[in-house]
């Protein structure tokens, strides 16, 4: 391997002390310990590392916005050029296959990319422009400019599931420093000799593009303990968070009980509701069988999108079912991102399937167990499903609740619902016109509605709302893929009165960067 | 009066009843009390009124732009058709005079035409377009399209100081209501009575707009019941509030332990400071001191964009205040909203004037004090402000402190200031040029920034920011004054996969309504 591997924190373009309590990563395959341990950074070193980006904070973002993209494209560079260590390594800690850590890296890299083309393109700074009337009665109109700059320095939590694309250089943190904030990144636990081996790339990256040290820092420890203190400490203006519920709405209490509150933008529980109408099901359900099983068990069913929740009519579906039973019961076993989630798995699936009136309908029957998970299906009727709030619980893997009811019934359901990232439903396009009554039931308890498809394979583009009411994410307004994802760091500024070469580049009349922009009410296309 | 008063709320389309706990609205120019009795509603038409709010929402947030347009034009006709009526109550009410009542109606009605013409124009949702493309490798990409949504229900609480702008029908109402949202407003004790005549009108115009009964409700009662009860009722899904600091904190806590946490949009306290440099200040040292004057004495100082904070460089501005101490000593009393308003007042200024190393430079001279405020202008030097957290505190009224210390002691203070709606910096062009970094440093701790100018008059218009960090407001992202405003109550919702005839108007290819939007990452031009 290229990268060799320290076990300490990246404090700007340095490197922290190996003195602070130790941990080990864990090969999920085999339970073995990797080496090296990694070393919590101590209180010292975290302060600095909140000084520089606090120090980095006013340069970084006064920069135009081509030189944050070269940085971007630098960093997505510089990640390709390791692909080699990030797998080798990635599979020790993960679990993970070589495909889906090359793809993912891809996907990493592309991300940065998608932020550098939208900061060069430059209109995403919603540039709005209303020009003086002096002679306007009663009073004159003042000329008043506004764009969105950066909130602050953001505090970046990595993903267990998504050890590149959710984690050190993922989207949270290509969004956070497109939109011009510096980004601490809180190491996962569970891979953080990737987390080291992109890290260090990222500072390289930072390092060549003449960026500012504060701009990166990247700090292991425990969630509760570094990961808190970031949260609460005031140069933090910001959070971005991938994980459990726990782990989400924690963070939101340390946001919301600070002297000055901040935004938390938590990704956490999702069961992503899959409606199957009955036309449809009865004239495809070997296919939707087909796809679902693709869907429930890519990635071991670590996905936030995994579809854990699948409403079917009474009496229809029959050879849904059987294929659907066919392909779990002949699916291999899978190792899971590490030994704790897997135990999470064990005991939800446990708690699911001895709940009353629950039947296990289908179960992967491979021998190879040890360390594994084993996909599940089970089956419930809706009444019970109504009852028992056990039921409206995500199970983190490769498992999902049939729940059998009259469509009258299922479509009163859904206001019960609690919020998701995603609703899916299969139909004929006749059974989505007539129940249009379903389809804006749903589309108030999600962020994304998705017809005749499956809900993950996510989609990073312009047009992606990947967050949903809560507790899908803390903040429903957001989203935490796709361009859209730099509006969470931003706020917009007014200036009112202001010379012309006062004005940032965006609000000047010349329009020198030839933006889209808003003047006067009135949307002017830019020359791009 | 043509508006017959009932002292009752408005549950819908219906009138509440007379029997909760009543209170009189006080005439605070002579302490008075005014009729009729104003009675709280009770637990039942409280519950009446958000389920009303509940079964409205789908309906109303399903009806084309056009429609809730005219329903905001039909408000803003029905306000201006009792304008006599408003002026009449409210100078009796608030203290105001007539033709601030008339043009802040005239300022609400065209917020609410303001609104209606976003809506017409169609542009505001973001659409956003990104068109499949099957034979992409690896995987083929899924047609998805996003637009904003409404939230649901909102709870809008009144305004103390602004009757009408910021109060049954004001910016949060028109803003929420133009998003797809159904209101229910809370009112304010102070002013009772222009809350029923405006509400009534509200009503009106629902009715003849064909909207459903549950779009507005008028709940009175107080702020911590049922207030409060709003907040943390499971229906209503965000809050929008202007008052004091903490009002607005402990409806932040209330939703932040919500089982479901939701945004609220508090605009609290802003001291709004104001820097002047050097060579403009004693050049235009008078002209300043009267546009100062001016801004900070309007309305009774009762503004949460009034100057209440002034730099001076020490050895500067010598004219300056000596035209501002001549203003003041020479000016009226004025009579506050309310006789807990005036209170307050009294008390801050007590406050600050008791601090040691607080000096009264000018207050005003008139006889005239029963019921009425006192203009009065404070100065201290730049060390004892940076070491008394007292004097960071907002005066709410015709009160400011000067603030004497060397520029660079000034610009070093910026970072040490709370969160503001606005900062201004009086100098010459070339002095903005020289002092860039100061410019920068009042942009982080504010949402507007004003050069040459004064804070007060705050544009309605598509590039007003009314909202700055904490503690100015809740959401430093967010404005209450201007288009952007209707972003607050949306969320952007995707859709993949969808037939055309099942998409909403503004995502279908053939763009039937015109609207400006984003396809394929590019932006489109509407044809309006």
């Amino acid at each position: 391997m290229s990268t060799e591997l320290s076990g300490t924190s990246i404090i700007g373009f340095s490197r922290g002390l190996a003195n602070g309590s130790a941990s080990h990563a864990v090969n999920p395959a085999s339970g073995n310990q990797l080496e090296p341990p990694y070393h919590a950074p101590d209180d010292d070193e975290v302060a600095r590392a909140i000084e520089l980006a606090d120090e980095a904070f006013p340069v970084y973002s006064a920069l135009p916005g081509v030189r944050r993209a070269a940085f971007l494209r630098g960093i997505a560079d510089a990640i390709e050029a390791v692909v080699d260590d990030i797998v080798a390594r990635g599979q020790k800690e993960t679990g993970l296959h070589e495909p889906r850590l090359r793809g993912e890296t891809a996907r990493t890299s592309g991300q940065l990319r998608m932020f550098a083309a939208l900061l060069e393109e430059g209109s995403w700074v919603d540039a709005r422009i209303e020009r003086a009337q002096p002679d306007r009665e009663p009073q004159p109109k003042p000329d008043i400019r506004a764009m969105r700059r950066p909130l602050g320095p953001v505090a970046v939590f990595c993903a267990s599931n998504f050890p590149l694309a959710f984690s050190v250089a993922g989207g949270d943190t290509a969004s956070a420093l497109a939109a011009g904030c510096p980004v601490l990144v809180k190491a996962h636990h569970a891979h953080p000799g990737v987390a080291e081996i992109v890290g260090a790339a990222v500072v390289r990256a930072a390092q060549e593009a003449g960026m500012p040290e504060g701009v990166f820092s990247l700090l292991y420890g425990s969630g509760r303990g570094v990961g808190i203190d970031l949260v609460k400490h005031a140069v933090i203006q910001a959070v971005g968070f991938t994980g459990s519920r726990s782990g989400g709405t924690a963070l939101m209490a340390a946001a919301a009980s600070r002297p000055q509150p901040i935004p938390v933008y938590a990704e956490m529980s999702s069961i992503n509701p899959v409606v199957l109408l009955p036309e449809k099901v009865d004239a495809d359900g070997e296919a939707i069988a087909e796809g679902l099983f693709a869907s429930l068990t890519l990635g071991c069913g670590q996905f936030c999108t995994n579809p854990g929740l699948i409403f079917l009519p009474s009496g229809h579906g029959e050879g849904f079912i059987r294929k659907l039973r066919e392909l779990v019961e002949s699916a291999p076993s899978g190792v899971m991102l590490s030994a704790g989630i897997l135990q999470a798995y064990r005991d939800s699936v446990a708690a699911i399937g001895g709940t009353e009136g629950v039947e296990l309908i289908a179960h992967c029957l491979s021998k190879q167990t040890a360390h594994r998970a084993i996909s599940r299906v089970f089956s419930v009727k809706l009444r019970r499903f109504l009852e028992e709030p056990r039921l409206h619980h995500e199970m983190f893997g490769p498992a999902t609740l049939i729940v059998h009811g009259s469509l009258e019934e299922i479509i009163a359901t859904v206001p019960e619902l609690e919020g998701q990232l995603t609703a899916t439903v299969h139909g004929t396009e006749d059974e989505l016109r007539r129940h249009a009554e379903l389809v804006s039931a749903l589309e108030r308890r999600v962020g994304r509605l998705i017809f005749n498809g499956f809900p993950t394979g996510v989609e990073v583009c312009s047009s992606m709302v990947h967050g949903g009411p809560f507790p899908s994410t803390s903040d429903g307004r957001s989203t935490s893929v796709g361009t859209m994802a730099i509006g969470r760091f931003c706020r917009s500024v007014a200036f009112q009165g202001f010379p012309q070469d006062a004005l940032p580049d965006e609000l000047k009349d010349a329009n020198p960067l030839g933006i889209h922009r808003l003047v006067d009410g009135v949307q002017v296309a830019g020359s791009q």
